[in-house]
C-alpha cells in the first residue's frame, strides 16, 4: 500500500504546492499585535484542511494564540493501531527588514527549485509535508496507516507560553501516544537525510538602561551627564572574553562536556568550515576556543545580542545624548544548563557591571526553553532511519541542532513521551531572515518521508 | 526713541507670539529629505516677514536648502551708521521620538507662559526676538538704527554644508560689518541674562561593522559566527576609561587647559550639581574626573554616541544573530582641537579595536566645527551688556557653551570678524528633545534686547 500512497503523493506535487503556497500568504506573525488576526486565519486554515480528510479537529482558544488538536477517529485507522502524535506550529517570525526581501515574505514565490516565503521552512513548510502525507493515506487508502494526533501550536515563536496547558488539559488523550514527532529541524546538508537527537535550549531577557528623563542636547550635556549607551556598550563589551567565551559567572557550571564518541562522529561529517564561512558571506568563523564549529553550534552554550536600541536611528545625525539604551539578548543552552538559573546569572552579573550612573531594568522573557537530549537507540528512532532512506534515498546522519524546541523537553517532563527529529530544511534555508525558503525537493522528500514513517511507526510501534 | 521702540514691543506682544507661532508651524527639518518643501516654506515665510518691513531679501539657493540674506536698504538707515551683521538659523532638528511631544512638535501651543514647539528655541525663536525688535524700530522711527545685514541658514542642523559658499560669494558686502550678532545659545539660568564668549566644535562619524550577508537564526549559527552587536560594543566600551576620560590616541593633544581665572569666574557662578541633576531626573552627575559640572560642559571635550542600531528592536523578542550593528557618534571639541585631527584620531583607533571579525567602515560627517572663544573686551560686548541689562533688568554674566555654533569660527575666518553671543534661552529649553520650549519671558526679554542692541551698536560703533 505505501508503493500506492508514494505514487499517488508523486502524482499530486502541484496540488501540495498550491496548498502550502494558501496557508504561507497568511501571515501568522505570532509577536506583532497587529497580526493576531492572521495568525488566527492560519489556524483556521489548518482547521478546514484536517477536517478536510476525515480528522476530528478542534481549535483550542488560549490567552493569546490559539491551539489546533486534530485527532483520527476510531473508524479511520486498524483497531490495533499505535497511537503517534505529531507536534508542529504556524506561527512565524516577523518578516522585517522588509526592504531585503527579493519577493514579498507573504507572497511565496517559486525560483531555482526552492519556495520562497516567510514560513516556508519554519514551520509550515515542514508541517505540510505531513499533511500532504496524510492527505495521500487518506485518499488512497480511505484510512490511515496508524493512529495520529496532531498538536500544532500558533505561540512557538514567543515561547509557546501556553502550549503546555493545552497538553495538560488533553494528557489523557496524549498520554496513549507512543512516540512524538517533530519536524521543525535541518537536515545536515543537502543530500544529507538526518535525524535530530539533540537541542539547545534558551533563555531570554532584555537590559534597559535609563539616564536622564529626556534625550539631552549633546552640546549642552554632553560630558557631565552619564550616557545609557556607553553604559550598555560597555557591559555587553564584558560578557564575553577574547577568546569567545561567556563571562557571567557560573555560566558553564552544568555544560555536560561533549563525548569523546560525538567528537568523532561529527568530526568524520561532510563539513567545510570555509564553505560554511563562504556561503554566510563571512570572512572567517568565529566562536569559543578549542571547539570546531559543529561542536559550538550544537553542544556549546551562547550568549547573544539580538538586537540594540538607542538614540537617533534615522537618516542623517542628530546630536543627542540618549535617555535610554537597549539590547535584547537569548542565550542558547546545552544539557544539562536551567533556563531559570542561566537567566539568573545573567541578570546578577549585569547588575553588578551597571554601577549607578544609569537605571537598570532586565526584563526577564517568559518561557525560556530547556536543552533536550534522545537516546539514538529505539524502534522508533529505526522507523524515522527507514524512513527518512525512503523518503531521500539513503541512510540519514546523526546531529544535534544548535536551535531551540522548548516542547521536546516539557512533552518529555508532562507526558513521558520521547522526541524524534525528522527534520526536512536546509542550513541554508535563511530562518528567521529575510529570503526564507524550502527546495522542492526537500518538500517533496519530506512528504514521502512521512508518507512511510507513519506506514512504519504503525507496524513497528505496535 | 529707544523707549519708545521698547513701548511698542511692548504693546505688541500678542502679534509677536502670533507671528513666531506661524514660523514654527513650518516643519523645516533640514535632515530628512521629506521636509525639503517644508525647509522652503519657512524660507519664504522670512523673505516676507523681512520684506514687510522693508529689507531687501534675497533668497539663494544652494546645493540643498536655501539661504537668507536680507540688508537694510541705505534710505532706512543713517548715512553714517555703522554695519551689524545677524546670524541665525530656521531649520530644525528633527521632532522623533513623537510620541514623547505632550503637544505636537510643529503645533506651537503656550502653557504656564512657555511657548512649547520644535525650534521655539532652537533657534526661530531666538531669531524672531530681532526680527520683531527691527520691526519695532521700523515702525515706531520709520528706519533701523543702525546698518544691519541678516543671514539665515537652512541646514545648521546638517553642519552648514553651503553656508560658507553663501558668505564668500558675498563677501563684498559682509565684510564692512563690525560684529556678527548670534542669539542661539542659552543664558546661565533662569533670571541670569549672559553672554556666551566660547564654544564647543564638533567632529562626527557613523560605525557600521557587517558580518555575514544576512541575519542568521541565532539557534543554528549562534556560537560559530562573530556577531557584529557584540563587536560595536566591546568597541564603544573601550572609548571611555572607567575616569570617563576618551581613550582614542592624541584626544586630549590640543586642549587648552582652563585659566585660572575661568575656573574662579565659574566657579562663582549660582549653580548647584544637585539641582542641575533632579531637573535632569538623574541620581547623579558623571563625567571626566578632576573637573566640575560646568567645565566638563564647557571647557572639555567629549566622545558622545548618538545612537545605536542592531538586529531585531520591535516588540517581543526575535532570536537573530544581526548581520549589521552601527553607532552614530559625535566628538565635541574644545580649543584648539581640530575636528578632522580628532576624527582621523577617532577613525584609526577605531579600525584598531574592530580586529579582522567583521567589516569596519566609518563614515565620517562632513561640515565638523571647530571651537571658538572671542575676546571679552570690546566695545560691542559692552553694548551687548548693557542691551542685556536694558532687556532683562540686570547686567549679563559671561559664560562658555558646550553646543557648537560653526559659523562663528567660520566667520571670523573669512571675514575677520568677531562674534557676539546673546542667547535668550533657558537650559532646560529641552533643544534637539521632545518638548521644546521658549519661556515667553525670555522671548519678550529677548525682543527688548534686541530692540536695545541695534541701537548701542548704532551709536557705539561708529
Amino acid at each position: 500500500m505505501l508503493d500506492t500512497v508514494l505514487l499517488w503523493a508523486e502524482k499530486n506535487k502541484g496540488r501540495w504546492l498550491g496548498d502550502l503556497k494558501s496557508w504561507l500568504s497568511i501571515p501568522s506573525v505570532s509577536t506583532q499585535p497587529e497580526h493576531e488576526g492572521d495568525v488566527r486565519a492560519a489556524a483556521d486554515w489548518a482547521k478546514d484542511y484536517l477536517r478536510t480528510i476525515g480528522m476530528t479537529v478542534e481549535i483550542i482558544p488560549t490567552k493569546r494564540h490559539p491551539c489546533i488538536l486534530a485527532t483520527t477517529p476510531p473508524h479511520l485507522c486498524p483497531p490495533d493501531a499505535p497511537h503517534v502524535l505529531l507536534y508542529g506550529h504556524y506561527d512565524v517570525q516577523p518578516a522585517e527588514p522588509l526592504e531585503l526581501w527579493e519577493t514579498p515574505a507573504f507572497m511565496p514565490a517559486v525560483r531555482d527549485d526552492k519556495l520562497f516565503a516567510r514560513g516556508a521552512c519554519d514551520d509550515k513548510g515542514q508541517v505540510h509535508c505531513h499533511l500532504a502525507a496524510l492527505t495521500a493515506w487518506k485518499e488512497i487508502n480511505h484510512a490511515f496507516p496508524c493512529r495520529v494526533t496532531i498538536i500544532l501550536e500558533g505561540e512557538e515563536e514567543i515561547g509557546s507560553p501556553n502550549l503546555m496547558d493545552v497538553v495538560k488539559a488533553h494528557a489523557e488523550l496524549l498520554k496513549t501516544a507512543k512516540v512524538l514527532i517533530v519536524s521543525d529541524t535541518n537536515q545536515f546538508a543537502e543530500g544529507v537525510p538526518s535525524i535530530t537527537y539533540g537541542l539547545r535550549g534558551l533563555a531570554g531577557f532584555e537590559i534597559v538602561l535609563n539616564g536622564a528623563s529626556t534625550d539631552l542636547h549633546s552640546g549642552m550635556y554632553g560630558g557631565a551627564v552619564a550616557n545609557p549607551a556607553h553604559v550598555l556598550c560597555e557591559i555587553i563589551g564584558k560578557l564575553h572574553d577574547a577568546d569567545g567565551r561567556v563571562t557571567v559567572p557560573g555560566f558553564y557550571d552544568d555544560v555536560q562536556a561533549l563525548t569523546e564518541q560525538e567528537r568523532k562522529m561529527w568530526a568524520g561529517l561532510p563539513f567545510s568550515e570555509e564553505a560554511f564561512a563562504r556561503e554566510l558571506g563571512i570572512k572567517e568563523v568565529f566562536g569559543e576556543a578549542g571547539f570546531t564549529t559543529l561542536e559550538r553550534k550544537w553542544a556549546r552554550p551562547t550568549l547573544e545580542v539580538n538586537g540594540l536600541t538607542s538614540g537617533y536611528q534615522g537618516p542623517g545625525g542628530k546630536t543627542v545624548l540618549p535617555c535610554r539604551a537597549s539590547a535584547k539578548i537569548t542565550c542558547r543552552l546545552v544539557p544539562n544548563q536551567d533556563p531559570q538559573k542561566i537567566g539568573d546569572a545573567c541578570e546578577a552579573y549585569i547588575r553588578s557591571l551597571a554601577g549607578s550612573r544609569v537605571t537598570v531594568e532586565v526584563l526577564r522573557s517568559k518561557g525560556g526553553s530547556p536543552p533536550a537530549i534522545t537516546p539514538i537507540d529505539s524502534p522508533a528512532m529505526h522507523a524515522a532511519a527507514e524512513a527518512l532512506e525512503i523518503g531521500f534515498g539513503k541512510p540519514p546522519i546523526f546531529q544535534r541542532e544548535g536551535g531551540s524546541i522548548p516542547v521536546v523537553a516539557w512533552f518529555k517532563e508532562a507526558l513521558g513521551l520521547d522526541t524524534i527529529m525528522v527534520g526536512f530544511g536546509l542550513p541554508n534555508d535563511r530562518i528567521h531572515a529575510p529570503n526564507e525558503k524550502l527546495d522542492l525537493s526537500c518538500y517533496y522528500g519530506g512528504i514521502r518521508t512521512a508518507a512511510a514513517l507513519y506506514d512504519l511507526l504503525g507496524s513497528q510501534l505496535k
